[in-house]
């Protein structure tokens, strides 16, 4: 048993390393918790215990890559602060191991409501209330459009990221994103 | 045999109108050439000599159901134009029977080049197309910045629409339309 010492954090951390290693090897579709379990060295309980199924085990594991990618620096300047976030952002969407599994993860969140739900919560929610709070400071310094809608924000700056790499399957790269940024501040209305 | 006089074009149809009744009775997973063919009363050949794949004989039943809700309306008002399309475009994603089968489509488009491509090049293309020729219209009645980059326009205008379509899954309401088309006219940036 070469995992009989292991405990609750470096066990939960090492199933979800052996579950981006293999989904990367295997594919989402090919991936199981019995799998991720024999190469663990872990029972499959052990996984059930402590993920409902294969989707929410793959969020965990690749909420874990990402957490640095998605904090807003404020270094004073709002378009200078958004474009290193979402640098960061589409380098991690675009990038190996994380896009293959996670574009798999939103394919299962389209016929799977957990999965979906988790998604939102887990993934979205979170860095949608820092995209926020990252304009609305913006606002008070006078770098935002007073009229800007802030409910709608995340849906702006986020929905040309995934159209690029849910439906078009373009490469996300920073050149894209600095069209995204110019177009969405300069705005298609007309000048006054 | 109650389909032996059918002929090409009626046959097709019949196929699609089929693909879409089943899609809905029985969800894209369980959907299968096999139970369309028998309900359509037609050999599997018969559909396996126009569509390669489940996917492919899914998106042109779709494709029969949107022709028309993506045209762009000219009355000389981008605004109320954009407005009435985009409103057009929403009812269809969001309603029975194309947003359930749609977003299958979409989750298997993110394992399957070919159903990525297809939807791309008949689905996507045609409608930035028709964009684009919109928008260029209206910039040279100055209706639109001079600045507004057109290439990513389409990215802009439905990116927000897919976002809520298949990641927040909230509801794709005209009052959401309305929010974004106010946001994308305001645009970002400060007043000067």
């Amino acid at each position: 048993m070469t995992n009989a010492r292991r405990s609750g954090p470096d066990l939960t951390e090492a199933i979800m390393r052996t579950t981006l290693e293999l989904g990367q090897e295997l594919g989402y579709a090919k991936l199981s918790i019995e799998a991720i379990a024999a190469r663990a060295g872990v029972g499959k309980h052990t996984i059930y215990r402590r993920w409902p199924s294969k989707g929410a085990l793959l969020l965990d594991s690749l909420l874990s890559l990402s957490e640095s990618a998605l904090d807003h620096p404020d270094t004073g300047d709002l378009l200078v602060d958004l474009r290193t976030q979402i640098y960061e952002a589409v380098d991690l969407l675009a990038g190996a191991p994380f896009s293959p599994l996670f574009k798999a993860l939103v394919g299962e969140a389209q016929h799977d409501p957990g999965v979906a739900a988790a998604l939102n919560e887990r993934f979205i929610a979170p860095q949608a209330d820092k995209t926020v709070a990252r304009l609305k400071a913006a606002r008070d310094q006078d770098q935002l459009s007073p009229d800007f809608d802030l409910d709608v924000a995340m849906a702006i700056l986020s929905g040309p990221l995934y159209f690029r790499l849910l439906i078009t399957q373009e490469p996300l790269t920073h050149e894209y994103v600095d069209r995204i940024l110019d177009a969405l501040f300069t705005g298609m209305g007309p000048r006054p």
